[in-house]
């Protein structure tokens, strides 16, 4: 028998209650990212004012649907939305998302009515998430419930869950510039019904989610189970973990947007994320930037923390040394033989081969030969476990340099770039993400995430006691 | 009498020794930049072997031009700069720019070399920056030593110190999206001649520098004199500094690719900069983040750390509020009187003024309404020092929005906006920049740049004791 969140993420149809033709309302994307996507299902759209949406048959109620739609997504206001629960109940609907938000988070009157609807759904069969979510998405069947327009869905390895919707302006950005590609996605707003206990032991006895993100505020679902379930789930993939609501105000205001009470302090969860083996995120960019490095070289791991730099200037050099060694990363001292491979790319003198200026390279050598060298070199080397290298402007304009870097991989370092600039992304970097080579926008950002893969699973005593997190 | 910088910065003419019509090349766009940025100057390329370049005529040697160019960049290999640098002191030139590497950077043959180059200038009144040198920028004379080709150069406060060419892929991309205005660019290399404490000297006393950001590897110059400078500037005007080589192998990385060697422990180092009342930037993005902000309200200053957030989502605040928190900021306790005026563009239910969930906001307002009506409650509140907020879809589909944005500066109060997706710059950002409010990629840079713009000048202690930088 299946998980019951198969039919949040698998159903064989969705009704949209509230979907509409008019593109200027934040709803016109619930039912329009379906459409457009090609949700792999059948569609229903609710909407007693009008005969069809998009061009899809509508119904005026949920009553009103010939079959029984597996999964219901209400987007009307709070105070309407306890009647077409009571409606998906009646029609013994197996899955209900809860977009609005007026409810927990409001104070009493919306706690009522959630408890209201909450009552309903425990003497039933039918299950819901939120309220006051986006979502699920799966990228297996096109299932994409979000206000944002989505430009496409990529299927990939990483499964999300959020607490809030956060994740939303992203998303396309995430898919594309990003180089982030998603599994599924679940939000789960006030977690009425649905906890993060659910989400995560769903994702983690699903086959596709190969890392898991989690994006969480509270723990309101049983502790004790939640810590079970990640420290199994951990030992078999990388699960990296932003918990925010982290200080005194964070934590207030964590409250009265879902309504939810913290229980711990963020010291004490500090720990049980440690101890569980979870890989927990400080930032928004971290836990975006970690996602990615698991997804892109979770089945390589870091078999040690000796990391080689290269960068299109000295000075840039020096500021990813120190960054490397404040994230646990140590410099690989390479071999002889590495430093007489890299000699013909030298300029006239002897120079460093880790950091490698390989700006100072391309003032007497051609780009390739510079990079191909290097990466040769490099990834042959025992002395060396990763590579961080910056793609220069040279790089960018040189059809081969993809191919060149992927040798390191062949040879099974992982290895990743960084660019000078955000707009650095468009292209070489989308070129160097299709092909399995994640880009970062600043080398900071590069050297954390490589420290970070450093922090999971098989990683050798050594890395760990030198400050991996 | 003038500072012997203004031969670097306001050169009446310029040779460029090296210049070439060859655009592959590296050094193409030396003279490249000059000619199609229009450098308010006269220019003369200088190669034996072209009769013009760029249609400019050009002379087979310094020597062989007519006047004595006021500044001569030398990008030739190291072992023919000594012959043209000989030649330059003859004609009893200002200011060389020795733009070639080779030098002390590359060990002992390099150091005698560049020993043999300082010793000639030493016996006469030319002096030089570098070797291994960009540079200088000038932005009131369109003058620009680059090797990337720069789109524009328009005319702004902050001035840098460099030690590497780090900035250099960089440059288009500060002035353009990321809306920094430059106002001169000065790199320093292997500080053979000029030093950091030349270059402070003279930024400190130019008015058009209102703001200095410097990065440095080490200290060359004398240390005592630059302490006592640092000091006595930051008094005047924010001084930004971003000190790499902080860790061991950093310093390592440091002292081999320029040659310099480190003086001091980095721990002495941010004592010193503390008790200067400078600004230590942690990171490159810190760097140019809080030289931005410095740029925009350096004026306007942060008169206390109690802040207002506003986000498209509750998540997004929490985390943005425990950002504000780890960084110093506590959040502003809004009156009674702005949380009556916020309470139109409620939903309709009570919701927290601060951090202001402006997303639900837009469920049932306007965008303008919603995000005016918060901007005016909180620029007129006592009890809010700054905001920062979210640019959303929305509003950046509103061309009212800028102004409103522009009313909260109008009461004197700095506002930050931050984005969700980097490309998220490219249209409202660039508005708003334009119109003096700056805007960061993410809500954890834009608040710790409003928390390193309270760390300067005239803050109350009450800021200062809560642990802004």
């Amino acid at each position: 028998m299946g998980h019951f969140l198969d039919s949040f993420f698998y159903p064989k149809s969705v009704a949209v209650v509230g979907a509409t033709n008019n593109s200027r309302t934040i709803s016109y994307n619930l039912l329009g990212n379906l459409v457009r996507l090609k949700f792999d299902g059948k569609m229903y759209p609710v909407n007693p004012n009008a005969a069809e949406v998009m061009g899809i048959k509508a119904y005026p109620s949920v009553t009103s649907i010939e079959e029984t739609p597996e999964m219901v997504v209400i987007a009307i206001p709070a105070a309407r939305t306890i009647q077409v629960v009571r409606e998906c109940i009646a029609r013994k609907v197996k899955a209900i998302v809860l977009v609005s938000g007026g409810f927990s988070e409001t104070g009493k009157s919306g706690k009522k009515m959630q408890d209201e609807i909450l009552g309903m759904l425990r003497e039933s069969g039918t299950r819901a998430i939120g309220p006051n979510v986006l979502g699920p998405i799966n990228t297996a069947n096109n299932l994409s419930i979000s206000f944002h327009p989505l430009n496409t869905l990529p299927r990939g390895k990483v499964s999300f869950i959020f607490q809030s919707g956060l994740y939303e302006p992203r998303l396309n950005w995430l898919q594309s510039e990003f180089g982030l590609h998603l599994n599924k996605v679940i939000d789960l707003g006030n977690k009425m019904d649905v906890s993060e206990v659910d989400a995560l032991e769903y994702l983690s006895g699903d086959p596709g989610s190969e890392v898991i993100a989690i994006h969480m505020e509270s723990i309101t679902g049983n502790a004790r189970e939640f810590m079970r379930l990640l420290k199994e789930t951990a030992k078999r993939k990388p699960v990296v973990v932003l918990k925010s609501g982290r200080t005194a105000e964070g934590a207030t205001a964590a409250s009265s947007h879902t309504g939810a009470i913290m229980k711990s302090t963020d010291a004490v969860f500090d720990a049980v994320l440690k101890q569980c083996g979870a890989i927990r995120a400080q930032s928004l960019d971290d836990f975006f930037d970690w996602a990615k490095i698991f997804e892109y070289y979770g089945h390589l791991g870091l078999k040690g923390n000796r990391i080689a730099l290269a960068s299109g200037s000295g000075g840039e050099g020096v500021i990813t040394t120190d960054c490397a060694q404040f994230n646990g990363l140590t410099l690989a001292r390479v071999s002889s033989k590495t430093y007489e491979k890299l000699r013909p790319v030298f300029p006239g003198w002897d120079i460093e081969a880790n950091p490698f200026d390989i700006g100072v390279a391309f003032q007497f050598h051609g780009t390739i030969e510079a990079y191909g060298t290097y990466f040769n070199a490099m990834a042959e080397d025992e002395n060396v476990d990763c590579l961080a290298t910056q793609v220069t402007r040279h790089a960018a304009t040189e059809g081969r340099f993809v191919e060149i870097a992927y040798e390191v991989l062949r040879k099974g370092k992982p290895l990743v770039f960084w660019t000078a600039t955000p707009s650095g992304f468009d292209g070489i970097a989308s070129q160097l993400q299709a092909r399995g080579i994640p880009v970062y926008p600043t080398s900071e950002r590069a050297v954390k995430a490589l420290a970070a893969l450093g922090g999971w699973g098989a990683t050798p005593p050594a890395a760990h006691s030198s400050g991996l997190p």
